[in-house]
């Protein structure tokens, strides 16, 4: 992985926290629509991970690979972009 | 919390198992889609959580609720549509 | 419909004419990125109006229904948040 | 654009229609959950669109692309990501 280390691992740590949270908020039988906010908040945080990831990739991996593995790597963010879309 | 318990904390352990996948993905320095592919199957299972926690509401808190407290209920119900459209 | 009327006609209207646009882009021969965004303008702008609808049948339809209604509402809302999540 | 040309006009004459038929049902006062549905249909046919488009765009353009633009172009694929994620 070529992102930020640093700043992923941070991220994904917040993001744990937050999946703790969620789970004691289950056994405390906390309201629904809290439970639901946080599970979207735990969402966020992942998509900013993925974010760090992507970009990363694309700048790094993507722009400085051989010529040659550049059609299995378009491929792979095509993918990417048809789960998305 | 009105979902059913077992079904929602064991989502929630195999979320939190990808979790900690994805941070030894990072320290093991995986190729950035391997680690993107798993940060999305993770939102996925929380989506999973997610409906489960928002349907169980609906059909229980929301209906059989206080037809007084039903303004703010569907309040509610209307800002999470916001956030998600 | 309950909603804003005139608000989501005008709306519609804009989204219609992104669309007309894309067509014309599409013939330009127009750069694909450009085409891309142009996309998720008009998706953007439809789903503004579907805020707007969902909102205001929350706040009327749900809200002033009759009680015996309310399951089939209720069960149509969880429909629209399952296709969202 | 070097997308399948009459896949995207044809898709996109679709949505078109789909819009029509959405102005159709606010002037005929239909049902707000039966608007909203037709809404998200008209978003999912333009996605269609979109993926199409971005899919012929990477293995054409940013495939065969001169190597000096593809920093630049990897840079308009992460813009999209971003919005998507």
């Amino acid at each position: 992985m070529t992102a930020d280390r640093a700043k992923v691992i941070r991220l994904l740590k917040t993001a744990r926290g937050q999946m703790d949270g969620i789970l004691k908020m289950i056994e405390d039988n906390r309201y629904c629509i809290d439970i639901s906010n946080q599970i979207m908040a735990c969402q966020a945080v992942l998509s900013k991970v993925n974010k760090e990831v992507l970009h990363a990739h694309l700048s790094n991996c993507v722009l400085n690979g051989n010529r040659e593995d550049s059609e299995e790597k378009l491929a792979e963010i095509a993918k990417i972009l048809n789960q998305l879309l």
